[in-house]
């Protein structure tokens, strides 16, 4: 039998900023962050944007006798920039990618709430976000998310997914806490940070997370968090333009822990108020979205059309040079191809949004029994909380 | 308390071949599929290969009182095709996207053995696809894995698939069997199957599957399979180029049902077997699309310096006319830019390969400890199956 002394998980989370030749001074600054992981031997830590392969592997052998396990997420062209170190056993990864990641032929302008061009794009990766650790996670004696999720502690997203995982801020749950002012990590004080990136949040954002919860096993709780606080001591600049979390857990088996299960009416009925203002979002960026397309169509019949031109002058007698028709023609032919991959991004766009919106419905048609169920059962139960049934396929017999 | 009483599930696979203007006799043939499904009553159809949204409405709208929930997973800028119709309330639907699906400048060419050009992107799917049900199959009572697998059922991906979920082949476990010979879904006997897709194996193939497993709540059972066999009583023609299947499952509720469990110690090392022949596979795919990539760089450099060419001309006096001139540059640009892209499309799928053989190796390790586990406490554990501990970050303390 386990003695009723909790253990404690020390987890470290850092935006590692690290876009070689881009971002100032990598190579010094993984230096240091090698340093600080080598020294506080936290038992996981959760590093993103680290872009390159080679300062894994820098981090990978500075850390290899103090976290010698560790998983490099790739994917894509540029890879996830994601990799986790773990002072244990690593045993298994799985990564998904995100199905809406903004438009290629903009740039990623992140932390604008005025005009939030990518509302809707966040909106479905906390969607996905939070299905992937609704369904992954049922077995889990506990879940520990953390990372940059760019988004505000009230934003829309970062309410979906806590109300529907059940995951509880590290910021608002901890005992003690020793950081930036409201826990900001985004703050004008740290030498790299783009003030105007800041506007109108002139002395901080909070858009750096560490998310836990525990389950019937075991219950989970925050001791402390903490956060760097932009320039380091006798270091010339920080460890990145975000600064860096550190959140001791401490975890107690339990037999009877109820902390898990958030299924009471009014957690029910306040996931489904979340989940209604979410599936408004992503109705509103399906009929954008279905605009756009049909802007993409029509510069697409547009350099269709005006391939005739070209074509036509080319019958007339000698009224203008080749090099003019064929500078007309390659034109209008970028103008066709433009307007078709753009109706395809656009068709694929489509696709998503109405995925989600659907599994949205699903969940809130589910939500709406729940909640049915709670209001029936809401006396008279033995523990205090609804029994919910879940989907099965079998017959209720005497 | 439940009777003892086994509950019946019955589980409809069928790929429609639906392709609009393309798949011969469309309508008819979901017409005919609407009638069959409202006439069988299924539990739960599973239908692949639908892949114009309208005619899932059709069905939708055939189907709504007999199987009134359903649900048509959108993705991609086609679709998925892939269509579910219940009896049974559907709480939440969860979509997962191979990372590889063939190459976009091949076709799809399925059924050859002899020259399997995406050996390596069928054992990526099987692995994210045996990632997928074991990671969000925890806490289900039961999983039922249903459609056209495009594997032959002794083919590495399948084996995968089985050895690493515990899924197992309705096939191989039913009471009862009435269908084609040795289960086959892809006949000769079948209209409109092309003959030169079944060479080799004239009699047939099996390449559609109905797979279950129960769990620690639910023992299950198959207590009949049937396909369809080609032609249709009264009609002039199949269903569809493949045939459907039929599984009447039956469930069982058990407190102490070990059939979910395969952690003993053959069944650790034959999944160590087959992950490492799948492993070579991989690194193979690697070393040739590592291989891929190069000659991508090579056609990228040519390119790029067989624009010098038109540029060196266009300063020789009158060499060439400038149509001449535009037309090289012309190729030359496309020679570059389809090098270009081909880099990226390798080097992303590089990216996925190496992902998949780092989970794999995970995977391995694992394996190898729960082995060594296994055979140290091999005779003396009580129930004959060994305690296997999964990762827990508690310390062992007395």
């Amino acid at each position: 039998m386990p003695t009723a002394r909790p253990d404690t998980l020390r987890v470290f989370s850092l935006n590692c900023w690290g876009i070689r030749f881009f971002s100032q001074l990598c190579t010094q600054r993984y230096e240091m962050i090698g340093k600080l992981l080598g020294r506080e031997q936290h038992d996981i830590a959760l590093l993103q944007e680290v872009w390159s392969e080679r300062d894994f592997l820098f981090l990978k052998r500075k850390l290899s006798s103090s976290h010698p396990y560790t998983h490099y997420f790739k994917s894509g062209v540029i890879g996830s920039g994601l990799a986790v170190f773990s002072k244990h056993r690593i045993q298994d990864a799985l990564l998904y990618q995100y199905s809406l990641n903004g438009y290629p032929y903009m740039l990623h302008a992140e932390y604008s709430r005025a005009q939030d061009e990518y509302l809707t794009h966040r909106i479905v990766q906390s969607w996905e976000l939070l299905q992937f650790v609704r369904h992954t996670s049922c077995g889990a004696d506990l879940v520990v998310l953390g990372g940059d999720l760019n988004m505000h502690p009230q934003d829309l997203g970062n309410r979906l997914l806590r109300s529907h995982t059940g995951l509880r801020d590290c910021y608002t749950e901890t005992d003690t806490f020793d950081g930036c002012e409201d826990g900001h990590t985004l703050i004008a004080d740290n030498h790299f940070t783009k003030k105007q990136d800041l506007v109108p949040f002139e002395t901080g954002i909070r858009i750096d997370y560490i998310l836990m919860k525990g389950s019937q096993r075991v219950s989970m709780k925050c001791e402390t968090l903490s956060t760097t606080k932009g320039p380091v001591a006798d270091k010339p600049f920080p460890y990145s333009d975000h600064e860096a979390l550190t959140a001791e857990l401490s975890l107690l088996r339990s037999e009877d822990s109820r902390q898990h299960g958030s299924s009471d009416a009014l957690a029910v009925s306040e996931q489904m108020d979340v989940v209604a203002e979410a599936r408004a979002v992503v109705k509103e960026g399906l009929c954008q979205t279905e605009a756009l397309r049909d802007k993409a169509m029509h510069l697409m019949f547009g350099g269709l059309l005006s391939l005739l031109l070209p074509l036509a002058l080319a019958f007339l007698p000698c009224f203008c040079s080749f090099s003019t028709l064929g500078l007309l023609g390659a034109v209008c032919m970028s103008l066709l191809l433009s307007g078709a991959l753009l109706y395809l991004l656009f068709t694929a766009h489509i696709k998503v949004l109405k995925e989600t919106e659907d599994q949205m419905m699903l969940t809130s048609n589910d939500l709406q029994t729940k909640l049915t169920g709670c209001r029936l059962s809401a006396s008279p139960s033995s523990d205090g909380s609804p029994d919910l049934q879940p989907l099965s396929p079998f017959k209720q017999e005497e």
